[in-house]
Order: structure tokens, then C-alpha cells, then sequence
């Protein structure tokens, strides 16, 4: 895994890098993103995936694209480019996020004094998603011991981040340290997040994992299997209603069914504070293709069958055990306890 | 679909026909098993799959089989070639029931005169399914109105039985007196029945029929769709823990979450009183192929990543709102409820 990256600015700095996820773990194969297209292309697509990773490749793709625009109206149209960039995931809130700061970073600055403050900012986004890994896999750490069996659904690790990841930071930190996990990694259908990036990326860093199909994590739980459930999310309201990858919800309702910590991993980037709660999140429907053919040698079902392809759910706060940022450990009621924190 | 079935005998007897169900919905095939290994095959490989589906391919197996054993030792051969059918899904308790009538016609009779016996039993096991699974739906039908969103998991429709099916029976007998039900299926990792052979069936019935992953069942029942859940079972403990497909765990757990009533339907020849809960199931391990590579075009992980892939799981008796059976309906406490229709 060691010349393994998820996401970085090219060395001629033209181009933003990454691996493309949808070919793992059958293909490492690694792109040069030039163009806004192709940088919208690759978040749609999910080729880079995970709240920071998508975050960090909007902000290296503003400082890359913003290269190429004229120096007339330059500002309204590195807007343009942001809007465009922002549409590709809009459920996503650190790709707002990123690129708002590109923004703010040159508002009213002409092309030629924009770009290298455009380029620090990437940098720094880069640079503090790191840091911020880092902290929050501190934080989990004090929340699980050696031995302990976790359950994780998609993937939350050093794929969807700059390093160490967050879901998956605590793990790959553990490690590092001599800690002995038992990962069970659901699949995580439709996409197989879970299967094709986690179970690898846990595999490649040496640490103990077992994928399941997500139908047999309640079973796991049930034999005293799991002693803790860990996943990532995409946005997090201010009451901590948390919205992640679809499924998620039924694995923090599980877990409370049989008394298993259910902990969500965060960067402070994630939190919404001006989403009141999760009934304002808006869930992201996807093609019926990625249920009935994407992946499959043949289809799975008639071209006739209606689908239902929900690429998010929310989690109600109130089954959260706790919210590890990388500025703390948060509690129930997180209206109080994320504010308290951030406020 | 008017032609198509699930498992019959053959117009000459010698021969049980069956559609193969590993190859929906892309291809209808149907098969002629006139040996031992090929009964076995086709229950193993799931061809043919549903409890009441095994139990009758085990019959008529039984019946033509037994007219290829030498007279010499009949009973004997009998005995053996019954036992190793039953070793072909050592889970499946309708299999050792069906396999169990057809020996206890025939105890000590020499071949010619079992041979009509065995016939008439295994035309009697088919025959009472059929009345069975109609029984069944007119008391389903009892707990549903029109209109009503249903979620179902895995399949237990009339390509799991005779005709009519257990869980899907209610929804093929409400469509004919015309109730419109919104149904929606689970897919059903690892094997997808939900989605080859649910979707399938029941868009071929022309009900209204939407494929989900697993995944998504939990948001569906927050956002209100679901109004009841309906599963079939291939084993029932006397305290009424229900061991089902993998999955099924869970969709219970989240109707108890979300308040939705959570039905089992149960042909009493599932119901084993010698059980006497869910901790004296043995759960079935499958081949982690079927998590990775099958139905797949590439392998989604690693060859190197463990697997665990349980077939069922247990659903504790306290989260199932009522077992339907063709005698009635059950309600907690069922060690009661059972005993008192069945005792």
C-alpha cells in the first residue's frame, strides 16, 4: 500500500491525482484530472470518494481549473466553476465547504494575484484534513481496546481521506500502535464501498478483517461478536442527526437493539450547524442501475422492475453513542455537546 | 407466467420438473431430475429453494428414485437414499419431514407394493401445500388492507412453494380479489432471490413491485412506505424464534424500531416443537464465492479477504407481531399460541 494515494496535486501542479476507486480492488489505476469536466466527472462517478477526499480534490481542482481561466470577469468565473463543481455531489458538504474557501481566500483579487493564494488554500485543506485524521484517530482510540471486534459499514479509511482516514483512523492508528482488531467490514451494497475498498485497505495495512454481506451484521451482533460499530458520515446536523452512506441507520438501530456502541467519526468540516436536524438533509436517489446491472455479469432483475436507489439515510442522534471529532468526543444531546465544542 | 412452475412430477413419473431458479430472471429453463445426485444437486444449488418447494422436490425424489432400488433391501436402500437427500440442506426442515412421510408409508413393505404408496404420499405432500399456502393467504389477507405498502425479504412466493407461496401467498391472493398493494423487495444479499426471483414474480403478476438493497429497508420505514413486513421461515422453534434468510434479523429489528408490525409466515410443517428456541438452530456457513465472485463480472475483494457468510439468522420471538400459519393466527407468547393450535 505504500505508493498507494487516495488524492494529491500532480508535481507540475496541472493536474489533480487520484486513484480511481471504481477499478479497486481488481485495477490500481491512478488519473490526471485537467479540466473541470473531468474533475466532475470523477466525484459524480464516486472514482474519488468520502466526504474529505472529495473536498480536498475540489480544492485542488479550483486552484488547477482556475489556471486556465481568463483574466476578464476572473472571479465570476472561478464562481461558475465552483457552482459546477458543487453540483456533482450535492449532498456533500465538505465539497461546499472547499469550495466556498477557495473562494472567500481571493474574493475580489485579480487572476494573476488569485492563484498563488488559490494554491495555499488548496494546501492548506490538504494539510488540515492530515492534522485532523490524525486527532480524531487519537480520540478513538480512547474508546475501544485491544482485542475488540468492530464492525464498520462503507468506507471511511485512508481512501476517502488524505491519510489515516476517519472511520477507519482509529484502525489503521491501532495498528501502528500494536493494537489487535477484529474488523467485520460490511459490503456495503449498492456500490460495494466496503468490499472493494475497505477489506482491501484494512488487508493491505495488515490488520485482521472479515468482509460480510451487510444481511449478517445483526447476526454478528448477536453472537457477541462486535464491540463496536464504526462509520464515517457525510453531514451531520447541528442536533447530530447524521446522514451516511444508506444502510447506516439500520446498523445504529442494531446495534441499540443489542447494546453495542454505535460511534460516528467526524471531522468538524461535516457538521452542518445550519441544518437544524435530519429531516432538512436531502437524500441523494440514484440510478436503478447500480441495483440491477453495475458490477453484475447479468442482471440481476428485469429491465421492467421499478427500483429504489437512496444513496443516503439518516441516523437519529439519539442512537449515537458518541461523535469523535478531531476537537473531541461529543455526547447526546448534541445540540449542546457539538456547540459546546464548536461553538 | 401463466406456464411457468415451480417443481412437479413429470407427465411419465419418472422424472421431477423443476424451473431453475439459479438462472432467473435471465433464462427460463426447466429441469428433469431422474437421479439421486441430481435431486441433491439441484436443492444444494438452490434450483429449487423454499421450504415447501424442497420438501415436495424431496417427495417426488423419493418416488422416482425408489423405483430404480433393487428389491433386495428396499427398505434399506430407502432409508439411505433418504438420508443423503436430507444431507443436501441439513438446515431445511421441511426436507427431513417430506423425506420422513415417505419412509413411515412405506415401513416394512416390499418394492412392489410401496411403489403406489409412495406415489400416493408424494402426491399428498404437494396436494396439501397447495391447500396449505391458500389457507395461509386467506389469513394474511386478514392483517393487510388495500393500499398497504409491504416490505418482504428474500422469497417465500409461489416459486418457493406449490402455488401462492407463504410470504408473498397474501399479496398474489389480495391481487386476484384486487387489493393493491405497494410492494417492496429486498434484494437479498448474498443470493439476490429477492431480486431474481421476488421482482421477478411478482411483476409478473402484475403487482406493483419496487427493488431495493437491503440497505434501504430501514429509511423506508422511517419515511412511512412500510405498513407491514412479510417473511416466510424455514424453521420455527416452540417458543416461536424464527430462523429465516440472512437479513431477516434485522428487518425486524428496525419494524420494532419504527413500530411496524412484523409477520412470519409458517406452514406448520415448519414449526418444530423439538426446538426448543432459536440458541438450538444451527446456522448454515456458505462458500465466501458467493459474497465475492458470484453473479459478479470481476471479484469484488480480494482473494486474500476471510468471509463470513451465514445463510439464515434467528429473529427473536418477542419482535414477530403474529406467525401466520394455514391453521390460524399466532400471537406472543408462542410457546402458548403454538402449542394451543397445534398441541
Amino acid at each position: 500500500m505504500d505508493k498507494i494515494f487516495t488524492v494529491r496535486l500532480s508535481e507540475d501542479k496541472n493536474a489533480v491525482e487520484i486513484i480511481d476507486q471504481t477499478l479497486l480492488p481488481n485495477e490500481i489505476k491512478f488519473l490526471r484530472l485537467e479540466t473541470p469536466e473531468a474533475v466532475f466527472e470523477a466525484i459524480k462517478e464516486l472514482r474519488v470518494r468520502g466526504a474529505p477526499a472529495i473536498g480536498i480534490s475540489a480544492g485542488f481542482g479550483m486552484y488547477v481549473c482556475a489556471k486556465k481561466l481568463s483574466e476578464n470577469n476572473f472571479y465570476d468565473e472561478l464562481k461558475k466553476l465552483g457552482l459546477y463543481l458543487v453540483s456533482s455531489r450535492p449532498t456533500a458538504v465538505n465539497l461546499s465547504h472547499a469550495v466556498e474557501r477557495m473562494l472567500s481566500a481571493v474574493k475580489g483579487a485579480d487572476k494573476k494575484s488569485a492563484i498563488p493564494l488559490l494554491y495555499e488554500e488548496c494546501t492548506k485543506i490538504y494539510d488540515e484534513d492530515r492534522q485532523m485524521c490524525r486527532a480524531i484517530s487519537e480520540y478513538g482510540l480512547t474508546l475501544v481496546k485491544d482485542g475488540d471486534g468492530i464492525l464498520t459499514h462503507c468506507n471511511a479509511g485512508a481512501l476517502a481521506a488524505s491519510e489515516y482516514g476517519t472511520g477507519l483512523g482509529t484502525l489503521l492508528l491501532g495498528k501502528e500502535k500494536g493494537y489487535n482488531f477484529h474488523v467485520f467490514s460490511d459490503e456495503t451494497r449498492p456500490l460495494l464501498q466496503g468490499a472493494r475498498l475497505t477489506s482491501f485497505e484494512l488487508n493491505h495495512a495488515g490488520i485482521d478483517v472479515t468482509l460480510i454481506c451487510d444481511n449478517a451484521a445483526s447476526l454478528l451482533m448477536s453472537q457477541g461478536k462486535i464491540n463496536a460499530c464504526f462509520v464515517g458520515c457525510d453531514r451531520v446536523a447541528a442536533n447530530g442527526d447524521t446522514a451516511n452512506k444508506i444502510g447506516t441507520r439500520s446498523v445504529a438501530i442494531n446495534a441499540k437493539f443489542h447494546n453495542i456502541p454505535f460511534y460516528v467519526f467526524c471531522p468538524s468540516s461535516t457538521i452542518d450547524f445550519n441544518c437544524e436536524n435530519g429531516d432538512k438533509i436531502v437524500i441523494e436517489e440514484r440510478d436503478s442501475g447500480e441495483i440491477k446491472t453495475k458490477f453484475f455479469e447479468k442482471p440481476v432483475a428485469e429491465n421492467e422492475v421499478k427500483c429504489f436507489n437512496p444513496a443516503f439515510d439518516v441516523t437519529p442522534a439519539e442512537l449515537i453513542t458518541a461523535i469523535v471529532t478531531e476537537k473531541g468526543i461529543c455526547r447526546y444531546p448534541y445540540t449542546n455537546s457539538l456547540k459546546k465544542l464548536f461553538g
